[in-house]
C-alpha cells in the first residue's frame, strides 16, 4: 500500500468532539421537546430503490440523487446500445440511491406498515440526507434532517401543537441568554393563496403566484409584480393585490381583513377557518405565542402543501428560515394509499447550529464529556490514583486518569484542550496523606481535600 | 407518476418506534459508558473517497464496498476501451463509496486532523456501515458499529478500562435482570500468540497458525490439528502445542504455566508480561471481574491487531461474539502517520440485540415515549382538555391528546397500541367537577382525582 495524503469528499464534513457537543445540544432539545408532544422515532435506510426516490422532487431532485452502482460485475445485464450515454446507461448499472429527504422514506414507510401503524401516527426522525449540489457555504452534500410529522388525522390539533413544539424548542436553545434570539413563527395556509388566486380571477395559477409571492422577502413588491406581469397574470389582477402587500396590524385585524378580502372565494374561506381554528385552539391551550405572525405572503416553494404552512425566521441574525413544514393530503398517494393527510415540520439544523454560535448560547460545558482528570507525578502516585479513580466513577462521575505519570504540563494541556473543568493532582505527598489537590481549571483555585469531600463537590 | 408498490433494499431494515426504544437503551447505555472513562463521540461522512477506503480490507472487502456513481454524465470522461468490463470502467465512474467500518474513516480522521488533537485521543463513534454481503439472518447491508478507540498512547491502562468498560456496559443492559446473562470477557495477546508460533519452530507463520486457531470452537481440536497440517506445519511442531489445548485453571495458572511455555521466545515474553500489568492495573483498580478469562486460543482474523486482543462471548444464550477489539500498532501507518499506538473496542448492537430479547431485558416502558394520553367524550371536554394537557407538559410530562373526541374505543385502542401507561379520560362531568378520571393501563384500575393529585402521581 502506498501511503496517501487522505481527503475527504467535497461537501462533507466530519464532526469532532465539540462541534459534536454543539449539535448534540441541539438535536438532543429538538428530541426532546418531539417526545414531550407524543412523536417516536423511527429510522429508515440511507439505500432506497430508486424507483422510490426517483420522481419525487421534480426533474432538478432526480439529477441530484446519489446513485449507487449495483454490486459485482454491474455491466454482465446491459447490451451494447445501454453504452451509449449516460442516461441510458445508469438505470441499467444502479438501482439504489441514497435518500434525498426523510420525506418520501416516510411515506414509503407508512404505505409499507399501514396496518400494524396505529394512526394517528406521529413519527420524528433525525438521520441524514445527502444530494449531489454544488457545494457552498452553508450548503453541504451530507447534512442532518430533523422532521416530525402526524399522519392519518385532519384535526388542527397538529397545527397548534407545531406552534407550541417551536415556541419551545426555541426557548430551550436560548436557556443561557432567554431572548436574545429574535424571531417570528410566520404561518399561512395554502388555500388562502388559492383564494387570493381566485379573487385576483386568476384560479388555476397557483404555482405561479406562489414562486412569485415567494420571493418577496428578497426581490420586493414591484418586482414580484414584475414577475407576476411576467408569468402572465394581468394588471388588473395584480391591482387587486396591492392591499395585501400593505397588511398589517394584528393577526386577529387581518384576519377580519381577509374574511372580508376572500369573501367570493370559498377554498380561501375554508383556509380562513382553519386558521381561526389554529388561532382558536392556541387560546384554548392557555398559550402565549407573540413570536406567531400571519404573513399572507408566505408561500414556500413545495407544492405538496394544501394547508397550513409555517416558517421561522431570526429577525436579529441575518440567516434565512430555520425551520420550515406545512399541511399535505396527497404524501402516500404515490405508493397507492390515497386520502392520509398529514402535518410536518422540520427544524435545519445546520443554521440553527450557526446562530447559536453567532449568539452564543452554547453551554460552557457538553454535559457528556469528562468531569475531571487525575494527574500523577509518578509511578507510585499513579498506581494510587487507580483505586481515587474507581470511587469516582462508581458515584458515576466522568473522570479520566492520564495513561502514564508524564511531565505535569503535558497532562495539564490534555486536561485544558479537553476543557476538563476539574483536576485532581496526585504525588507522594497526597498518597501519604490521603489530601488530594483539587483543582478549578477556570477560575485557577485549588483546595487540598480528601475523596470524601471531592465526591460530594459532584 | 404510476402508483407503484413500494420497497425497500435487501438486507436493509426499517426501525419503527419499539424497535428505536430498543435500539436506543443499548446504544445509550454503552454511550453514557463510553463517555464516563472519558471518550469522545465524533461523526465521519457516510461517503469517504474510494482512495480512503480500498486496499484496507483485503480484496473481498474491495469488493463489498458499495460504491456510488459520480454525478452527473459520468461516461464524459470515460474512453471507449473503459466500457470492455465492469472491473476496467468502476474505477472510471465511481470515485467514492459508502464506510465499511468506522475504524478507517477513523485513521483518516486522526491523519487529517493531527496537529489539532491533543493525544491520546479517546474517541467513540456510533454510525452505520455498509457492505455488499450476501443478506441472510443476522447479517445486514446496512448496520450499526459501535467502536470506542484510545490513539496515541501505548498504556495498559487502556486495555483494562476496556475490561471494565465492558463489564459495566453488560451490568447496565441486565438492570431488569441481574446476571441473567452469562458472559466471558476472553482476553489474549497477539504476541502470545507470536510466541507460541515461535516456540514450535514455525516463526512467520503466525497468520496462518492465527486462522487455524481461531476456529477450535467451532470445529474442535483435531480438525485445528489437521488444518495446521494442511497449512504446512510439522507434526512435531502441532505436538508442541498440545498442553495449550487442555489447559485450564486461573488465569494466574495459565499465566504461571505460559511463563514456562515462552521461556525462550522474546516476543511471548512481551505478551505476557503486557498481559500480566493488565491483570495488575486491575487490581489496584481495586476491581472484581470474575468474567475476565485468559484464553490462550482466542485469536481474531482481523491481522492488524498487534497486542491484547479481547472477545465477549455469551456461555447462556446461543450467540457468537458480542464484543470484540484488541491493540494495534499500525493503523495510521497507511495514511503517512505512522508510530500511533492505539487500542480500541466495538458492541455488535444487532447480536445484543437478539440476546437481550431472549433474555427479556428490555425495560417496560421506553424513557422517551407518551406518558398519558388524555381522552374526550366530546368537542367541549376536547377544548377543556387542551388545559389540562398544558398543564402535563408544562410539569414536563410527555403527554398527548386524542386529535379528536371520536369513540372511545378508538382512543383506548390508539393508548394501547402506544403503549401509553396512563389515561385521563374527559367527559362533561369532569369538565363541570374537575376531578378527572386517571386510569392505570396496566393493571385497569381507575381513580377520580384533581389534577394536582395527576401531576403528583408523575
Amino acid at each position: 500500500m502506498s501511503k496517501q495524503k487522505p481527503s475527504i469528499p467535497k461537501g462533507t464534513r466530519d464532526f469532532g468532539p465539540a462541534e459534536m457537543a454543539k449539535r448534540h445540544f441541539i438535536l438532543d432539545t429538538i428530541k426532546k421537546v418531539y417526545q414531550k408532544y407524543g412523536y417516536a422515532p423511527i429510522e429508515t435506510p440511507a439505500m432506497e430503490n430508486l424507483s422510490v426516490l426517483q420522481g419525487k422532487y421534480g426533474d432538478e431532485g432526480d439529477q441530484l440523487l446519489f446513485k449507487i452502482l449495483n454490486s459485482g460485475d454491474f455491466l454482465s445485464k446491459t447490451q451494447e446500445s445501454d453504452l451509449k450515454d449516460s442516461k441510458t446507461l445508469q438505470p441499467k448499472i444502479s438501482e439504489k440511491g441514497l435518500r434525498y429527504d426523510l420525506t418520501v422514506p416516510f411515506a414509503r414507510y407508512v404505505v409499507m406498515n399501514q396496518h400494524n401503524l396505529s394512526f394517528p401516527f406521529k413519527r420524528y426522525q433525525i438521520q441524514p440526507v445527502w444530494r449531489a449540489d454544488r457545494p457552498q457555504k452553508g450548503r453541504y452534500r451530507e447534512f442532518y434532517q430533523c422532521d416530525a410529522d402526524a399522519i392519518g388525522t385532519d384535526s388542527m390539533l397538529c397545527e397548534a401543537e407545531i406552534v407550541l413544539m417551536i415556541q419551545e424548542v426555541f426557548k430551550l436553545l436560548q436557556t443561557k441568554k432567554p431572548d436574545s434570539l429574535d424571531y417570528a413563527i410566520k404561518i399561512n395556509n395554502r388555500k388562502i393563496l388559492s383564494g387570493i388566486v381566485e379573487v385576483m380571477g386568476a384560479a388555476g395559477k397557483e404555482t405561479d403566484f406562489a414562486v412569485a409571492i415567494d420571493k418577496l422577502d428578497k426581490i420586493g413588491e414591484e418586482k414580484v409584480k414584475e414577475e407576476l406581469t411576467e408569468r402572465g397574470f394581468e394588471q388588473s389582477a395584480i391591482d387587486t393585490l396591492s392591499p395585501l402587500f400593505s397588511l398589517s396590524g394584528s393577526n386577529k385585524d387581518q384576519l377580519a381583513f381577509l374574511k372580508d378580502f376572500l369573501s367570493n372565494s370559498e377554498v380561501g374561506q375554508k383556509g380562513l377557518a382553519e386558521l381561526n381554528e389554529v388561532f382558536d385552539i392556541l387560546d384554548s391551550f392557555g398559550a402565549n405565542v407573540p413570536e406567531l405572525e400571519l404573513d399572507v405572503t408566505l408561500a414556500r416553494g413545495l407544492s405538496y402543501y394544501t394547508g397550513a404552512i409555517f416558517e421561522v425566521k431570526p429577525q436579529n441574525v441575518k440567516m434565512g428560515s430555520i425551520c420550515g413544514g406545512g399541511r399535505y393530503d396527497g404524501l402516500t398517494d404515490t405508493f397507492g394509499l390515497p386520502d392520509v393527510s398529514g402535518v410536518g415540520i422540520s427544524f435545519g439544523v445546520d443554521r440553527i447550529y450557526d446562530v447559536l454560535d453567532e449568539l452564543e448560547l452554547y453551554p460552557e460545558n457538553s454535559e457528556s464529556s469528562t468531569q475531571v482528570l487525575i494527574v500523577s507525578f509518578d509511578d507510585e502516585s499513579w498506581k494510587y490514583s487507580l483505586k481515587v479513580l474507581q470511587r469516582l466513577r462508581n458515584a458515576n462521575i466522568k473522570a479520566e486518569l492520564y495513561p502514564e505519570p508524564v511531565k505535569l504540563k503535558k497532562q495539564m494541556k490534555y486536561a485544558n484542550d479537553k476543557q476538563i473543568p476539574y483536576v485532581i493532582l496526585v504525588g507522594s505527598e497526597e498518597v501519604k496523606t490521603g489530601q488530594l489537590t483539587f483543582k478549578n481549571m477556570q477560575d485557577g483555585t485549588q483546595d487540598n481535600l480528601n475523596l470524601d469531600s471531592i465526591l460530594k463537590h459532584f
